[in-house]
């Protein structure tokens, strides 16, 4: 049930490929998550599989929810389109934890949409709606948690005025390179994002896990980074993460990207051009049926299994059930397309009914009219 | 009257010596101020005397007071410590202006005194409450006018969140140099302030002029840049600009500095101290009072004369009258530096005394008790 070792992203705004997980543990100090997994009360799905493969000082959010102490749980999404499966993943770590016992915080980060994607303020408002629906559709409780756009956040953006005096320009070029300089404050703002939940304002200082794609962690090196520098002031407790692995796009390219289409689908595209681009996938597949019968397929590589692993199957058994008809070349790919597409296709459905009721409340949880 | 080419600061955080005034205008395209002269209808001391002595599109702030159209004077102060002699030039240029008929806006920039001089915001709030009440007693009409804190005025952080997408990384270290990114940040919440009389809340766009030291004309070009890259969407029209020299030291140093404490007296200063530092200035007198007769002083080098000249002495014909008595050899330094003390003090005396009936109002402008 492990995966190989691939390719993937270091860079949030860029795409610098490393060339595997391992390099990361050595390179950028993340640590393994596997040797932790014993001590989570209820792992998800995503722990339980690898694909939250590492982390940044978890132990210290173990040790709180054994304590019964409280937490928090950030993250969020950068409103530029609709849901895809890499914000899927985050919405549901956050609701995860929301459900371990975590306050919860979801930021719309229409600052960092603005700044690296030119995405105005009036459209990303709109986008973010549907966002926010998404994510109570996704089940988290608004009660238990707190939604806001960073625009609209001033504590968030008076952190960043803060923290612009303990960054050099050399710490930012490093981490992004030679960029605008929107980008760098729209980094500050994101560090300001993740540790707002330490305030006095929400009962802080506290523990907060921050689950994030690999391809984030230079945001959380950044802040962790801030809130040694600024612990002085604040008491602020550096932001512990989890890190999932970046999905494969599903014409086979190492990462699912708006520029090119049939790499990825959204919550809320219809429903045929899901199944196209799911039957019309790179698989793990051989040449022939006969090949495929006598070799077996390489799930590992595949994008159809990745899709059933990482998201839509939540059934253990399920999943290596289909690793094992694969590899002994009892599950031809067309078929295996097939069920994906259905359980997709149902998920989606009914994901979508659900979205549907939840966007009044988005719009008063955001405050737009 | 005229002052010879002496040296001056083009860069705001540091001191980059350029040789004479001309070298300005060559540069850095700003424009000489005399030949507009005749079209101001009541001009203030500084721009009779030349030390208003560049500008950048002046003659758009003479048009609109011709046809007695809207306009705006903003200027302010990084609140870093009493009012010295600097910031009672910009202050009384915006109060100039303020009486010609604009709407003055007048900002404490406690960001940029966080990120370039480390002044916590806990502190410079209680250095502005004095600022305020300085500018108060000098006459600023707050009825006509907007006092506000940078870390306090949403619409100023918001612009510079708009603006931070429009300024590349090359052109912040091309103005400012290496530094954090704080002060770049502290650059764009400036250019903020000096747009936000063109918001629609007050009224703008209009035309507005900003009265500031050389030293500050790089935030202007900033600004103008950006007023045309933000252009279509707020229709901002470019910013006019005055330029007044830099005094010397009262040491003879190029510059007043708080590095330098013989250079410079606050506003608020015993006036024990501000005698001792007149008493003991640098002088354009000869090494001998038989030489001084016989040659004449250099009121062209003298910090007491530009004391008098700049700042304290109303009356052109007292200037002249004072310039020639030193020329000839009349007036000696001693007697010069006496009658300068007497003026300064009695200044100093009377100013105090209604900037102590201003702290209240100054406290509530900022929303300070």
């Amino acid at each position: 049930m492990s995966t190989p070792l691939e390719k993937t992203v270091v860079d949030p705004f860029g795409t610098t490929v490393v060339e595997d997980y391992d390099h990361l543990y050595e390179e950028f100090g993340i640590e393994p998550f596997r040797p932790l997994l014993d001590q989570v009360p209820k792992p998800s799905m995503y722990m339980r599989r690898n694909v939250i493969f590492g982390h940044r000082d978890f132990q210290r959010i173990l040790d709180t929810i054994k304590r019964q102490d409280d937490f928090a749980v950030m993250s969020g999404i950068k409103p530029t389109g609709e849901f895809h499966l890499g914000t899927l993943m985050t919405a549901r770590e956050v609701i995860y934890f929301q459900r371990q016992g975590a306050t919860a915080f979801y930021c719309i980060a229409d600052v960092e949409a603005y700044e690296d994607n030119k995405i105005p303020f009036e459209k990303s408002e709109r986008i973010a709606v549907g966002n926010v629906a998404d994510l109570l559709a996704l089940g988290f409780d608004p009660a238990k948690g707190y939604i806001y756009r960073q625009s609209k956040e001033e504590r968030v953006k008076d952190l960043a005025i803060i923290f612009g005096g303990g960054v050099t320009l050399s710490t930012m070029t490093a981490i992004y390179g030679e960029r605008h300089i929107g980008l760098y404050l729209s980094a500050l703002i994101q560090a300001g994002d993740i540790l707002m939940p330490q305030l006095q304002d929400f009962h802080g200082p506290k523990p907060t896990v921050v689950p994030v794609g690999v391809d984030q962690d230079p945001h959380l090196r950044l802040t962790r980074d801030l809130a040694n520098k600024f612990s002085r002031k604040y008491n602020f407790i550096p932001p512990s993460s989890t890190l999932h692995k970046i999905m494969k796009g599903l014409d086979g390219s190492p990462k699912m990207s708006k520029r090119n289409p049939m790499s990825y689908f959204t919550l809320n595209e219809k429903p045929e051009s899901i199944s196209k681009k799911i039957s019309e996938a790179f698989t793990g597949g051989r040449a022939t049926v006969e090949e495929q019968h006598k070799l077996g397929g390489i799930p590992e590589i595949c994008p159809i299994y990745e899709l059933c692993m990482y998201q839509f199957v939540e059934d253990d058994e399920q999943i290596i059930k289909t690793y094992n008809e694969c590899r002994s070349g009892d599950l031809l790919c067309g078929e295996h397309k097939d069920r994906a597409t259905k359980i997709v296709l149902d998920f989606v459905k009914e994901h979508r009914r659900k979205r549907q009721k939840c966007l009044d409340t988005a719009r008063d949880i955001l405050q737009i009219s």
